[in-house]
């Protein structure tokens, strides 16, 4: 169908001419994500109701034509790339419901709602929403949905899923179905919600959803821990979680980590030691000011070279400072930054870092790992120059035998970032074919004419990686 | 197919005799679980591998034979019932791993393993499996699996699918997928395992499951207060969870519950009282410590006529002791308890006590409430007697208002027990038409010749609740 003809249909559903979108220039602005590649949508709608949804949905699902919901873009996977065309559904305009009701202790928001908006608002309430991808500042509510966003409270909290109880969501054939509801427990029937949050927007747009709110924890307490052997990191981390301590955060850096950001902003970090970490603990204080003592007692006994603990808050937010800086830290080296979430099992924490130690000189790769150690959620980034198309092939080796060695170790391709267009290629590698091909048939159950979001997750015959398109 | 054709066919599958069933007794002894109405098997195969499953499972799509997983058969809303005849999959006798890994903090384990067993094989490792159905230990993880059981702990730790991390299945086509895996956090394409876990055997027969463990709590508290306002009581739930408080277990039991107990055996409990709440803390013991004061304070002023914390885990075994009586003190009552898990947002407990009473005397019914009042799980229990077929019409016009009630609050007419049978002619209900055709869609594209599990979950045209076929 022409642009012309298709903004003459949604003219009818959207009643205001400037929430449509037909200019190159706002097109162009919808082409791209976090990620790789660039692709222009038809057009671009901003939606702000479910009927104006449910329209577009039927109206696209008759005529075929591709569907792709979009909040702020700050995907790292592709998640919202329009990469065959049609019409973009942005719904990051769509921010007037967010409630938070102390008693149910939930929250209720639509989907352009600022992630960190929500726990803002919980916490007039004494109460907080615990998932923090660290794009919460700028990434909406249904992004969030839509990828399961992790964070660095996971270890502790879990991530986006463990807190969504209800959604309102719209059919690819334009339907308005609600799953779940108010309540914590709800097993009636197939657990729609959860298998709709983390389906990147390939099952469903969600039009609003009901959130869990947790109390706040009373205090908090950081430490930092310097060790010499990145092998004894990973002991120290097994030891303070079977002590009975669950850490609200386990962050490590490793020595490329630690040196870009000691060259990026001098901080005194021990540039010569090959792991840091950083230990958040929260509840009651006297709770964590007696299990920070054991905390700091497990990092010496596993060879800790030097051992922080923070006294203050503004000490702690020094300690922090680190960790915050590392991606404004290495993108200055180069310009390209492919940031990874592979994940493995916790025990498998020290031989990943041997595996990737192998691949960065294999490939001759800029590699630095950080990451959520805790889970094993791993950030291995490389930093490269995507106009250097021979580094960017080495690149794609590199990221390939990095996934490799996360599914050989019992790990995943993604903790948290999705599958979008970069993964796709990687499915089968870790599902199998009839693995891949259970999850094929309920799309195809759900969107039979394959409208919303096509070109995710399941890969075209014959993808490969390609890092060098955009 | 004849029951000696199908044995015949199942013996070049199970090349052991003793583990194929098909004597008449045999039979009966697998035509009921602990809820409503018998149904008898064709055939009852007592399976050991996921070789042996897959196998079966290719033989009965191929000839479009009913297959029914069962566990130990403690279902409540029917899921193991062999509704349409043909096999039995006792999976019960497979218990041969259960696996803890203390440094990933994951247990595996096999079908047929009770659930206490996970516990007790964790705690010795300093680690807890926290989900604690009231029937753990008769019941098998896999049928915990199935109907994604709750617990007391539900309020604080979650319910069963929160520790599923990895499954192995077999499809309705025999064919083996992994889903998951050994790490936390996994966004790798849909959320097959905890589509899987909950289905109630329609989707998969579950042959292998890494649940996820948590470090051991270092100490518990436990508290009684009894009020003389059920609404009071309400309050006081209310402000203990805003108040930064998450009680591992937070159990309610109203009047006539609390009467039933003390006529069982004398503990002397408050006959006149409208409710009691128990409230147990775990973890620090210098956090539960000042926290029960606090639990204490908030019960003084929501009216509690009084307090009383245990000050040994002797006293607090006490107070434990009249809910872990309730249900034998109820069945002696009358013979058939009808034990429902009608669900709602927690600021409605008042408002569903107030239906429940309604419902009470609009049918003369013997009706008990107690349960999970922190997240808001009621057990509404119904006590009659089968045999007298005018009571047993009156029940059933009763629990059909109970789950209207819960709907119109904005709950849910399962919060642990499933649908099973006796929901399924409700779900449309609460769905919605388009809500259930859903559903339909995941369960027709998985199992499209409908063997697996059929006749749970989704109604059958003008199917009605019947409790008095049994």
């Amino acid at each position: 169908m022409k642009q012309e003809e298709l903004a003459t249909l949604l003219r009818e559903i959207i009643r205001d001419e400037k929430r449509i979108l037909t200019d190159k220039v706002d097109l162009y602005s919808y082409s791209y994500d976090a990620s790789f590649g660039t692709y222009l949508p038809d057009i671009v709608v901003l939606v702000m109701s479910t009927t104006e949804v449910a329209a577009i949905m039927k109206l696209a699902n008759k005529h075929g034509i591709p569907v792709y919901p979009r909040g702020q873009a700050t995907s790292l996977s592709g998640g919202p790339l329009p990469v065959h065309g049609g019409i973009v559904l942005d719904l990051s305009k769509w921010d007037n419901v967010l409630e938070v009701d102390a008693e149910d202790m939930v929250a209720v928001v639509s989907p352009g709602v600022l992630t960190a908006d929500i726990n803002d608002a919980a916490l007039k309430e004494g109460l907080i929403y615990p998932p923090d991808p660290s794009s919460s500042n700028v990434s909406t509510i249904g992004g969030n949905l839509a990828e399961n966003s992790g964070g660095p409270r996971g270890l502790k909290y879990g991530v986006t899923k463990d807190y969504v109880i209800g959604l309102e969501v719209v059919t690819p054939e334009g339907e308005v179905i609600r799953t779940g509801g108010r309540t914590v427990k709800n097993v009636t029937g197939y657990d729609l919600t959860k298998l709709i949050v983390g389906s990147e927007g390939t099952l469903g747009v969600i039009t609003e959803a009901t959130l869990r709110l947790y109390p706040k924890p009373q205090a908090t307490k950081t430490m930092m821990a310097v060790f010499d052997d990145i092998v004894d990191s990973g002991k120290a981390i097994t030891k303070i979680l079977s002590s009975g301590i669950l850490p609200s955060k386990l962050e490590i850096m490793d020595n490329a980590t630690i040196q870009a950001v000691e060259a990026y902003e001098p901080l005194g970090l021990p540039v010569d030691a090959e792991a840091m970490l950083l230990v958040e603990l929260d509840g009651h204080p006297a709770a964590i000011d007696e299990e920070i003592l054991r905390v700091e007692k497990v990092c010496k006994e596993t060879e800790a070279r030097t051992v922080k603990v923070a006294n203050t808050s503004e000490e702690a937010n020094e300690l922090w400072r680190a960790r915050k800086l590392v991606s404004p830290a290495i993108v200055r080296e180069k310009p390209t930054k492919i940031s990874e979430d592979a994940t493995i099992p916790r025990s498998k924490i020290p031989d990943m870092f041997q595996r990737l130690k192998e691949i960065r000189e294999k490939y001759n790769i800029d590699l630095v790992v950080f990451g959520h150690a805790g889970d094993g959620n791993l950030h291995p980034n490389i930093i490269a120059d995507k106009r250097d198309k021979e580094e960017m092939r080495r690149v794609e080796q590199a990221v390939e035998e990095i996934f490799k060695a996360a599914i050989e170790l019992g790990g995943t391709l993604s903790g948290e970032h999705g599958i979008g267009t970069l993964k796709a290629p990687f499915m089968e590698m870790e599902l199998g074919e009839v693995g891949l091909d259970m999850m094929k048939r309920i799309k195809e159950s759900w969107d039979p004419n394959n409208i919303l979001n096509p070109g995710k997750i399941f890969p075209q015959p014959g993808q490969r990686l390609v890092l060098t398109n955009g």
